[in-house]
């Protein structure tokens, strides 16, 4: 812990709000954490990024049918473990890389990989009969966590909601966000084990240095991470998983190849080539506290919208915002603050119980807190839309203000 | 109906085989239908078909908020249509385009869409007691659809095997492959209709002048293909759905949304530049069948391929092919055969009666009948190798020819 920590609420009576007629512009959709903030980034880099595929390039299904994960490119592989040991962010030695359409693609492959009971895949071969595995994730969760898990309502698991209120005995699947999507803090996993019956997923989604100080090197069994959220390339849909057990990855490889025979190639390469220009970047700067790279330009432009976030809610009666504790972060070198991809609002305002449907009067659309198992006073919305959205963002915000007399 | 048939089959009396020992090359994976065979094709066109992305481009999840299938790229729609509509195999006007990663993806996000019963999504509402629709298709049937189907034990779907055989009451699908996965046979639906209860979906992946001749553009209510057998580019993983309902465009894009948030864009532009370039190819040429543009090219590949794999059919005593009609190809303007992607082999031989079991003592991977609802006398192997694959397939298969007294 270090430093002091930012005050983001303030104090004031609210008689009532102003009125939404005075903001007619176009709805802002912060609903989504689509990351086009970092779109004026990639433009100023420039060519070196752009990437070239002949017409008669990567056609075939296969990569290499050595790996246990048969469609992943090797310079994807290669690149993927040289952003990490560069971030400092996860450990990649004697962990197997698996490819995903995303990583709400592994999300599901890691469940079927966990819960298949098909004998000839290293399942248990518990039968028809076997009841389906109850998967949990600490409130608030992910809102779609709910819904992947089951909207096939699949026979190997189900949705059992909040994993501080699980109390069963027998398997289970607990999945564990940090940081939290979406309420940015850390996390670690709730459930009290029974026995080694209990497997843990980490989503680390957000675990990269313009969003969270970098304590230590992630070190678990399961852990995914995605190109959505680390560079901002959510339109190519990449996501991989770092595994420690081999028949983990054989049987997350046989979901992929069932859901999708495999993952775009033309993806892999253009995330190998973007994260490739990232690592040559700092190749010769080992000390990059002041450099413009893309994870120090990233967290200042982070903890810039953040500071101007903060300052609006600070003049606020209406909401307030979650608080984080500083940390050494040690890819960079110094103590940072938590700058989350989504600000998680909480609506203080008496007799306002809904702060979805309140950002929606004043065409902000956000997402209710009920959706990732909280309260309605809590609404998520999104820090990653691009400059003059957020600018709107802000003025809209501003506007909400209470009136104190 | 056009012209006379080819014959495949000889006759003759096999006494023994030929020793395997005299084949110890590599393995000939013929499993898969891996199109490697257009690379050569592409590698000829060169520098127009590379696809160029820079490093900040395509970054958002969304494409168009306006239409049912959000994700999808305005170019690679605009393409699709334009491609259909040159070949003639498919009637696009008042059809919405879904994409897919890869046409496996569409299938379940059509099996989603038809048995849903979330109302909110326009299902019928039938509740969790709802018993699972069954999922039929003709045998042979393509070996993967019964474990896509049931690899998550859904509660809205279940595999259940030969559509000839099935003759229950209520709600059923009924998958037509046409050209048909493994036999290349042209297909309609098979089960009696009772009432309304029953949709067709058609798997129209190898429905292109190279395979079969284009006799009407198909116009089912649901339809879908792929980039990996038009063209070849399987490594993309990208394919399209043509759906009347716009309800069902709707139910199929919510699947897909939960199963990988969308589809690669960087593969979507790939598809759509390359596919432009067929179409600009044929720009200029009404008559094109002397041209070699795509589809003449690949068609006079398939037919040399077929021609030198039936000589060495017919001088064997152990194997046979299926046999297919000429029919007036509108594209081609004249009378063609079926080519196949894949040799739907059977075993003649007496004594033997697994084909794939034979092919592999001969180090040839081809995919066992028992696989497509049929009989283990029958293999799937593919013709979509690259040329040294399939010249060496032709050798071994050579070898496999019975000695006749």
């Amino acid at each position: 812990m270090c430093g002091t920590e930012n005050q983001a609420a303030t104090n004031g009576t609210t008689k009532h709000l102003s009125s939404p007629s005075s903001s007619t512009d176009v709805v802002l959709n912060l609903d989504h954490g689509d990351p086009t903030v970092y779109e004026s980034y990639w433009k100023r880099i420039g060519e070196k990024c752009t990437v070239v595929i002949k017409g008669s390039e990567l056609m075939s299904y296969i990569s290499d049918v050595r790996k246990p994960c048969w469609f992943l490119e090797e310079k994807f592989e290669s690149v993927i473990k040289r952003l990490h040991r560069l971030t400092g962010n996860a450990v990649v030695d004697d962990r197997y890389v698996v490819v995903g359409t995303g990583s709400t693609q592994l999300f599901q492959a890691l469940l079927y990989a966990i819960t298949t009971t098909d004998a000839s895949l290293g399942g248990t071969g518990g039968g028809p009969d076997q009841l389906p595995v109850p998967v949990v994730c600490a409130a608030p969760y992910y809102s779609q966590y709910a819904e992947e898990t089951d909207y096939l309502r699949s026979g190997l698991y189900k949705w059992a909601g909040d994993a501080y209120a699980f109390d069963k005995d027998g398997p289970y699947i607990e999945v564990v966000t940090s940081p939290n999507n979406p309420d940015g803090t850390t996390r670690e996993a709730v459930v009290i084990h029974n026995g080694d019956q209990g497997k843990v997923l980490y989503d680390m989604a957000y675990y990269w240095p313009q969003y969270t100080p970098i304590t230590r090197p992630a070190d678990h069994d399961i852990m995914y991470f995605t190109f959505s959220k680390s560079t901002g390339h959510a339109g190519s849909r990449i996501g991989w998983a770092l595994v420690k057990d081999e028949a983990i990855a054989r049987k997350m490889t046989k979901f992929i190849e069932l859901s999708s025979i495999g993952v775009s190639k033309d993806s892999q390469i253009r995330a190998a080539k973007i994260m490739e220009v990232i690592c040559e970047d700092y190749q010769d700067f080992k000390h990059h506290q002041n450099s413009n790279h893309f994870f120090e330009y990233a967290r200042k432009l982070m903890e810039n919208r953040w500071k101007r976030l903060r300052e609006v809610v600070a003049r606020s009666n209406v909401f307030s915002l979650p608080k984080y504790s500083q940390e050494y972060c040690l890819f960079h070198g110094e103590c940072t603050e938590s700058y989350p991809a989504f600000a998680w609002l909480k609506c203080k305002e008496e007799g306002v119980e809904d702060c979805e449907k309140l950002l929606q009067e004043y065409k902000i659309l956000g997402r209710g807190g009920k959706r990732f198992g909280s309260d309605p006073s809590y609404a998520r919305v999104s820090i990653l839309s691009r400059e003059e959205v957020f600018q709107q963002f802000l003025e809209r915000l501003e506007i909400i203000k209470g009136n104190t007399n």
